[in-house]
């Protein structure tokens, strides 16, 4: 297939869509971006590599970190970890309080911010120390994208720590649940500092590679998640990936994804490729306008669906 | 792949699970079915067909009839039908009224019983009558089941006109707010009458072919929708096609698939086979329990997930 | 006191509000009244009576009459009632179907539909039959009015079965949690026709004397209830009388009250007076709106406030 | 009326009942009390004072303080504090998260913790400083009860700061909807502070007097608020004075009334008395059981209900 000119007919499609969406303004230091920045990179098994944009632009991958946190998890818990998380669709925004409360402190699966904020406490209970926690993670990301160069924004970190009151009220309750082992600003803290991790398109492309080959990397061989992990992360995406918007994603583009609020989708083609694509203004449901777009068109014009 | 081999393990493996769950007692007619009967079967694309247990047995497909008849509004009414019902996981059960008044009578996707009942008031007001429409979509699944001996049972219909108070709470409230054009006892007795058809593993297996193969039947060829509907349908499938379980079946399945609460649970493998499997005792959130079990160890043996 | 000067005094502030607020518009029937009519009246316990206005303007009692079928179904049930409803504030509309079947159709208290529909439902089961039901509550209105020419509007009861699909929802959901023993519609068909009773300001103000004077009526001697059931009614009107505006009602007015979307509202001052104010206009909360202003007015004015 | 031999019928009549209810729990600190401790107190108008039981006994007055903060907020804002909260009954227990998520952040009236906490926020803007407000609120109550031996136990507020994650969350969530002005844990400490203030129910039904005198104290004259003012505050203690159980107490005693979780609650008989009775263990829905019991008594005995 042409990929080269599939991204090209892509990028010109989507051009007519730069007016519409909104930049994140919650996260104040998230509305310093250009709002016209586009980029979109696929990374095939054979270390093949195609994109279009700005591919070099480092971005906040916010949410998106929150499938390796959860990778990492399920090699330190393994099913132990649903004892504290669920695994179906929240049907209700990623910040919701009301069904958590109904829920007793239970979040319904790994991808909304309750969800990650668990998974972060157990990983922080499994390496003890914060900043071991945050580095073995980053070091994760550095594995999976073969690249040493990733770092994350202490501005954005902090500019949510100060403004992350609703993350707060979740993990404030999960705690009063006694689902949270840890205070609940320090859990965040470090919660904050995964999300500000910035990175290219080109450079997810590749960190996702290993969910559509069974759970290694195919390029270098590193070993993240066994095969049965990878499907199921897989279909936790395609369920769970994009808060109340999964289904209208699942149904439009028909693929395993996870979106952020900072603009980046990422995408599996199962034994094929994984794909990133960044735009940063958002749709009502915070996922990002021209990036859902821009992965639909690929489906439609690959047939690179799932179904 | 020796498909008939895997089945007669699942067959063997699944046997321990006799005990566990409970048949539905809701509708009372259909509390008179053999507790212990199971059948799997598998119909692929060439038209080759693998089962193993009660395989002729005929059943009352319940929800999964749903299936057919959004197909056939999507045929009627293309993506007006959206204005109506949406594409989204519901996470609550399959008849919640609450979400329903939030939402002020739109029901999240077509699978959950609110949305089957827009569905089927849509029909009828193409069709013009209950008993035309009735026709219609029985005479759809003859077609795609190439099987004319396919017929409803008149008395789990009409238990279920009788006992069906939730399903007539959640027809007048979508009244109430103008989303059902007749009166809801009328929509209710077609769509009961859907319900309680009844067909076997066999030929359920062979009416979703059409879904593994871009909206054509691969053996009539009998072209049932187009291939993005189709794809849309599977996506559908997975992500709202067990209620509140749909998470936990695309996470332990892995494939697209539609419960009914009589005890069939059908599934689709994208480019390859129709599956259906059998027995009628349910767990807790009413999908068959050794049916789902049954499919999971299906795609662990085969590797056939869509992930 | 000089009631009258009160009364135009609260006449003439009043004017100014005439513009404001909605006539009811969901009961079509209910469209047709003069939307500046006016009029409020006072039953004292010695039988003085005082009035502005159109106090011989029959209108459609509407959820007034819940105070009624309440106090038959408590002489009936006495505290057996209490099984099938609460005496808690729903904090929510008076229609509401999510907290109904939160709280597996036990209605909060009898004075939102829900409420009132079991009562209804009690009151069948008690005297058999709908008509006799029926003519048993009139006739127990007639008595606590002493007046004996009250009848209901054939024409807004049957505007209220045929579009009252809100309530069909919430008597259906409640029938399939078993807290209902007849028909859906049929329980409903008596419970519009007792909402379609018609009674002037200047009956409703002597028909809840009885709930200022411990439970019988002063002036014919008429014992409708006991004293402690008396107060229980009225501690039930200040907490629930006016759906999620009770709160508001109890701070603004002080009184124990209930309001109907016809325009009227009653109010009791204990051991003093019964209050009957009409007028058609509603606020969003579906109260009288200058109702409630005038009640308001009477109570700054009286200091008859039971605070 | 021979108030003492009521009140030690009550003291008798409730015996029974010490068997039943439990201690708070949540806050560790407060279950260091004696289970069977009991204490009635009445002060009326005219200084005359009656009791049984340990009426000396200081506890912790926890939730009765919302009355105190509330009526300083009024003085200090006036109409201004209700666009920052409302004056309905919730509906729901009185730390619900749902609720206050789906009303963006306004609590439904100031005798919820959410609302209590709204109080204290404005306070401090007011006041500047944590400590000048606690001590104003201090000082105001030591006014009302005409006692300046009243302080606060460190050790119960500090158990509740570190325990408090609920509270964490609802100020949290208030927080980002911007309905907080201060920092989450600084209010929270000065609102724990109020609520482990230590009173006897001789000084808690002297504190309450202002309210059954149109604002002032009778005795001391010390005008608190004004008479519309002190009638409000009456009416949100009936209609939301006992969280989700304040239909029930209405219902039951028929007297403005507030609860606190340590075993008080504080009633009004307008125009007569100032009560408070103690005992530490509590109903399900964490009001005192056999408080609220003498009230029941209390007021069928001398037929003093508001209604």
């Amino acid at each position: 297939m042409d990929y080269i000119k599939i991204l090209k007919e892509i990028q010109s499609e989507i051009s007519s869509l730069y007016t519409k969406g909104e930049v994140a303004s919650y996260i104040p230091a998230l509305k310093d971006v250009k709002a016209d920045d586009f980029a979109m990179s696929l990374t095939l098994m054979d270390g093949s590599y195609y994109s279009v944009g700005s591919d070099d632009l480092k971005f906040s991958i916010q949410s998106i970190s929150k499938i390796f946190s959860f990778t990492l998890a399920l090699e330190t818990y393994s099913k132990k970890i649903y004892k504290r998380l669920g695994v179906e669709p929240s049907g209700d925004p990623y910040n919701s309080l009301a069904q958590l409360e109904y829920e007793n402190g239970i979040p319904r699966n790994p991808f909304i911010n309750a969800g990650a904020i668990v998974v972060m406490d157990a990983l922080i209970s499994n390496f003890k120390d914060t900043d071991i926690t945050f580095n073995e993670i980053l070091s994760f990301i550095k594995k999976l994208s073969d690249n040493k160069n990733i770092s994350y924004d202490q501005i954005i970190a902090e500019s949510e720590i100060h403004s992350g009151y609703r993350n707060l009220a979740l993990a404030s309750l999960m705690k009063s649940f006694g689902n949270l082992s840890h205070d609940p600003r320090t859990v965040l803290e470090t919660y904050f500092k995964m999300c500000a991790i910035k990175m290219t398109t080109k450079e997810l492309s590749r960190s996702v590679l290993y969910l559509a080959n069974d759970g290694f990397d195919p390029i270098s061989g590193f070993k993240a998640t066994s095969e049965q992990r990878a499907k199921r992360i897989n279909a936790l995406m395609i369920t769970c990936g994009h808060y109340d918007a999964s289904g209208e994603f699942a149904f439009n583009v028909g693929l395993p994804g996870k979106s952020g609020v900072g603009g980046g989708i990422v995408a599996v083609v199962p034994d094929k490729m994984g794909i990133c694509v960044y735009s940063p203004k958002l749709n009502k449901q915070g996922n990002s306008l021209i990036g859902t777009k821009a992965l639909e068109l690929f489906t439609t014009k690959t047939g690179l669906s799932i179904f």
